[in-house]
């Protein structure tokens, strides 16, 4: 089997369904040039996905094409940004047709979805890694950003959490899956769902807004510390998932309650806004599931108050690739 | 040695000394936020630099940086655009002070140069690659692009080809170096300078435009494939530094010859002009060297006529990543 870069490119990743009017060169010269419409800000965000340390070795290449774009289209929502422009930098011990095929299947059954169009990329052999870049647009000055939360917001997170955390833990061996919904966990750790329209509808509401890819604690405490204030999460508020609420007496009470917490992967939105938004926030955010999970407060630092009083302290801050080297 | 991926991006990649008005969040936030100016159309170009693939394991760091960012600059140039923001994505088999040191270092003084902010990024584990994406403007409409060449343009290269591939093929003990010249070939292959101001410059006189990364014979392969035309090129016209000619007969005549056109990594421009804008392009390229080496012309295909009259076949058409496997 043998193929070109250029073969390659042309039939694994010219093969997306969407052709923007803003895309005035696409794929195949040494740069995309490309329209950001008029009164428009551009929204960047980068990510790579390693082999061995984002996902296991053996996830199948469909859900690493799409949890590729997945990622960075859950930054885009973060921001408040309608999603445009992606390109690729793929990195392959091999070309292996089968794989390309899954991977460029995952990759674009999303992208299409979301009206982004690969604009360019780079292919070569090594260590099997992804980077994606996404490009997308806010109304100029309305980016939302993690520096704006204000003491007295009320803190809130989509979705449900710990999910993902608990299906990569099964896959680790730490915890036997119980017969029950392990389908529905390993969904959630490899094809979250970006939540664009989400995102879109905070702007006018939501104060801060970060996504949830690190953990909460991890990730609301970047919101915290960007924003100087501090906050105040309810465990029992936490809100999970019938399938998470199973594992909660074989995992153990503060085990359990603390993965919600502390493990990512989720790509849910946290977000905080003032107590008089909630009446509009009911109107912005129809088809989901949000809840109000705690509170931003000006004493420094995240405090999590279990249902017995007691405080709990995350066992970790969320994933982070240097720490304790 | 302990140091939090947030350290670590805060001590050694928030270090640039470039503040562009028109960054409106940088580093820090789920994405950056960026304001193309108006009449400006956004030009995108990523490229991911692998250890022991494009570069050998020992390199040193700063050069690494340095190229990881020049390779990119070098795409700007080829289309025509000034820089103006890169994104970074480092995977590191660990957080190692020296090496991050030296890597910033080398990738600012070149980011600093040409006035390019880094905005956003991405440092994970695993094994070491570094993916840049560059962007940078063009008036609307104004881009160079590569399907543009029309028979009986002429065809030019900036600068001098070979030097690159010459000292990659002595570090890889292929020939032994002379004791002249070898730090020459070196700085040519770790530091290859951006022809940022000679892109810019062939604006409204070059039909064609590629940079050479994969050797003479493949770029512009895809200039003559992408505008649908043929070309001829003279080997004696091939422009070659006083260091590659002393290489000459240790080489041997055609092994040499074929090494100015089919190595990579030189970074030069190859542009076509039609023959009457030869008075233009001396007024537009007054500091580098720049020589007519062939023709285009309605012929498909690319010939490489030597001095004696025989046709060289050039012994590979360029690295490609995925052939012969």
């Amino acid at each position: 089997m043998s193929i070109t870069e250029f073969d390659l490119i042309k039939r694994y990743f010219a093969v997306g369904k969407v052709s923007r009017n803003d895309v005035i060169l696409g794929i195949g010269d040494d740069g995309a040039v490309l329209q950001v419409p008029h009164g428009k800000e551009l929204v960047v965000s980068i990510d790579t996905l390693v082999a061995g340390i984002h996902f296991p070795e053996d996830t199948d290449p469909e859900s690493i094409g799409y949890k590729a774009i997945a990622v960075n289209l859950s930054d885009m929502a973060a921001m408040g940004a309608e999603p445009a422009w992606a390109t690729l930098s793929l990195t392959l011990p091999e070309a292996d047709h089968n794989w390309l095929r899954a991977f460029s299947q995952g990759f674009f059954d999303l992208a299409d979805q979301f009206n982004v169009q690969l604009v360019g990329g780079d292919t070569c052999r090594g260590p099997l890694s992804v980077t994606v870049q996404l490009h997308g647009f806010v109304n100029t000055g309305e980016a939302l950003r993690r520096d704006t939360a204000r003491p007295g917001d009320l803190i809130y997170v989509t979705g449900t959490l710990g999910d993902a955390g608990l299906a990569l833990a099964i896959k680790q061996g730490k915890f036997a899956a119980l017969q029950k919904g392990y389908e529905y966990l390993l969904q959630r750790l490899d094809r979250p769902v970006p939540r664009i329209s989400e995102g879109l509808g905070l702007h006018g509401v939501a104060h801060a807004v970060i996504d949830i890819s690190d953990g909460l604690a991890s990730d609301l405490g970047h919101i915290i510390e960007a924003s100087h204030v501090g906050a105040t999460l309810y465990a029992g508020k936490i809100p999970v998932s019938p399938v998470f609420e199973s594992y909660r007496k074989v995992i153990g009470e503060n085990t359990w309650i603390d993965m919600a917490i502390s493990s990512g992967d989720d790509y849910e939105l946290c977000f905080t806004i003032n107590p008089e938004s909630q009446d509009m926030l009911h109107k912005r955010l129809p088809n989901i599931r949000y809840t109000n999970i705690g509170e931003i407060n000006t004493s420094s630092g995240l405090r999590c108050v279990l249902e017995n009083g007691y405080e709990l302290v995350p066992a970790s801050s969320g994933y982070d690739h240097f720490r304790g080297q």
